[in-house]
């Protein structure tokens, strides 16, 4: 069974390799975990003809979808204080819900609840920061979700840890139990510039260094950011960590949104990935990412939903659509970060970002089998001129049909499959309520 | 079977109406095609106890939301060169396309498949402007939809028309034709400043006052147009309408994305409606509308998708998210345009600016029962804190369970009910492939 071979005929197949068009009549062959052939599907009924075959008609394959920043366990939390101004936001609804119902309970829960979602929006790779990263990872994984954990670092004490060495600490404990887990991989994780010493940062960067690990950070979000960083640092956040010996290709730098044109010269210069999370950038009114100038600058862009306090869908795909549309009027070219680069920044992007894109990220011999299937059949996908304009900007999540993570079905005919997938969804239905009592309760001062 | 009478009780219910919460264990009484009862459920379930109940737990039940901005038929030319600059899309895609297709059965078509895909997603009335209006009109009504026929006038000709006299004489014969009809009404639908003279404007305006009809027209939608009108007759487009007589309450501009201070004060003075636009804005990269300054300045704002060659899904309700969005950014507020004053553009404002509050818009005792129930039962909407949060941040069109369109169930559990909607499906489905060939003939240079 694990090594059983399967062979997938889409309409469309969208290999998100650079350079190759979308193809018609093509399919895939996956052995295992692995794509085993990507070529005519004549070839393949030949040369697999024993094969199990997996029809799908009027639909386009692709790559799964990676989200390149989220805080999965946020979940728990969506819709708690919209339309609020930021700091009443986080110092009467987030802070403080925080504070009362942190545990691995919440975590586990709430990161399962968001796999869920995910899994079925497309979404097969999450990288994720949050505490209590062992208990996201542990929930998601089991959910069937291949996830880079964020090894969280914040200098105030929370119910997870005391201070940035017990962050690390703890963060590097559980890299430890979990390095032979073939769907896990990690990341240092500091929070962002306003809430990481430099000692801990020049330490994340050592480590960064010494372990071969991507840093994953929020970094010049708002405008205040950088006036508090000038303020006490008398320097902007990206000159600080660019003393600190961050600045460089492991650090994924999450939002990105103000910044000068040196700014973007020199994340540039040094190779630093963005997560574009436009929802979130736009929601809690951070402002507008100059994603274009960054992708013509060379920058490698990826999209992530953010969590889902402050966006509120971990829906990649209408994350696609936005910045794709919010691309063209920030640049103010209608041409501007088109359907092909926007799928490469939902895939090989951000798999390259997260050091992932010899294993994931595109349709390829010799790579995994993270794959999920659009179908474009119903009315809004009629008629389909270009595959691939309807996958950016007319798809929604209600089109994704089909989900493969490591060539184990997760979803199919849009339902959960996969054991861990089903599992997942009995759990959280139970605790949701629960958790949704205790969010009133802490709302109304009732902790 | 006419005045049959029904009661729906979902778990919560948005009236739409100012000032009213959302109410939980409420529900609504129809007969025919009426509203006849609003009330907490048990009063409800004593004083209509022979009545047909429909239960809609985990639902929210609000008014049908209306689509102030559309050119339906266009969703033949979807994604028909998207990602190319604005004037290569026009002059090489749309203009060759719309000149070698247009005729009665390409709008009748496209417009039918636009209002399947509309109500589908919980539009139950739609604001259109394009050629052949009566044939748009006659599509959509057969679906099931209300309509608010644009009478369109350009300068140029077309296969509909010669002239702008004959434009307007074929506009209002239409509307003689069909004025018994309960579920359709009219706009004078002159296409914008830089399409239509002075001198058919001055008609325009002379006819809006002596029949009572609304004026439908973009405006003030690129900087181009502005530089144009400067260049052409030495005032903004918008000072032009003034001095010829068309700023009033009857006026719905169509984008105003480009507007100064001063015409914010303008259009605030005179009661003039918006229709806002965010993802063709977007898209087409011709800017960002100035929403939650319009509204602080007492402009009645309503929401539209365009038409689908520029958007490219007729979604409401994603066009809602990405404009209460949208609204934060731009205003540099986090609270600015919140879901309550969203729900409102999305019906009672809308409604509002067509004339039509009387009858729809809200859920209340003596209007027309255009209703949405949206499904808040899966795993995206767990748990819900903030009904009215997951309606505009967290709700897709694959959340809409159940439409009814003047009493009538038009769609549910999903799927098309209405004879007429299934019929409209059944004729799209086998037209759909012919005008794909025809759009790939045309481009291909073999029209």
């Amino acid at each position: 069974m694990a090594s059983e071979t399967w062979v997938a005929f889409p309409r469309w197949l969208a290999s998100a390799v650079p350079g190759e068009p979308v193809r018609e009549d093509w399919g895939v062959a996956v052995r295992g975990a692995l794509i085993v052939d990507v070529a005519p599907s004549g070839h393949l009924r030949r040369n697999f003809a024993g094969a199990r075959v997996v029809e799908l008609p009027d639909c386009l394959l692709l790559p799964g979808l990676i989200n390149l920043h989220c805080h999965a366990a946020m979940s728990l939390l969506r819709g708690v204080g919209d339309d609020l101004p930021l700091k009443t936001w986080l110092e009467e609804r987030i802070w403080p819900l925080e504070q009362a119902l942190m545990c691995e309970d919440f975590v586990a829960d709430g990161s399962a609840l968001a796999a869920i979602e995910m899994l079925l929006g497309g979404v097969t790779t999450v990288n994720d920061m949050y505490f209590y990263p062992e208990h996201a990872l542990t929930a998601m994984r089991a959910a069937g979700m291949r996830v880079v954990a964020g090894l969280i670092v914040v200098d105030f004490p929370s119910a997870y840890a005391r201070d940035a060495e017990d962050y690390l600490r703890k963060g590097l404990a559980l890299r430890d139990r979990w390095l032979g887990d073939p769907l896990c991989s990690f990341s240092l994780a500091p929070h962002a510039p306003y809430t990481v010493s430099d000692a801990a940062l020049r330490e994340v960067a050592v480590l960064a260094a010494e372990l071969d690990l991507p840093v994953h950070m929020h970094l010049h979000e708002t405008a205040l950011e950088i006036e508090q960083s000038l303020q006490q640092h008398r320097m902007r956040p990206l000159r600080r960590l660019e003393h600190l010996g961050l600045l460089g290709p492991e650090l994924i730098a999450v939002h990105a949104v103000h910044l000068t044109v040196d700014d973007i010269s020199c994340l540039a210069a040094c190779g630093v990935h963005v997560a574009h999370c436009p929802h979130s950038n736009l929601k809690l009114a951070s402002g507008f990412a100059r994603v274009e100038a960054m992708r013509k600058a060379g920058i490698n862009v990826g999209l992530g939903t953010d969590g889902a306090a402050s966006n509120n869908r971990l829906d990649l795909l209408a994350e696609a659509a936005t910045a794709a549309r919010l691309a063209k009027a920030v640049s103010g070219k209608a041409e501007a970060f088109g359907a092909t680069e926007v799928l490469h920044a939902l895939t090989l992007g951000a798999a390259r970002a997260l050091r992932l894109d010899q294993r994931i990220g595109s349709i390829e011999k010799g790579k995994e089998a993270d794959l999920v299937a659009i179908s474009m059949q119903s009315v809004h996908h009629t008629p389909v001129h270009d595959p691939l304009s309807h996958l950016i900007f007319v798809a929604g999540r209600e089109d994704v049909l089909e989900v493969w993570v490591a060539g184990q079905a997760v979803v199919s005919r849009r339902q959960p499959v996969g054991l861990g997938l089903q599992g997942a969804l009995q759990r959280v239905g139970a605790r949701s309520a629960m958790w949704q009592n205790r969010v009133e309760e802490v709302l109304a001062g009732r902790p």
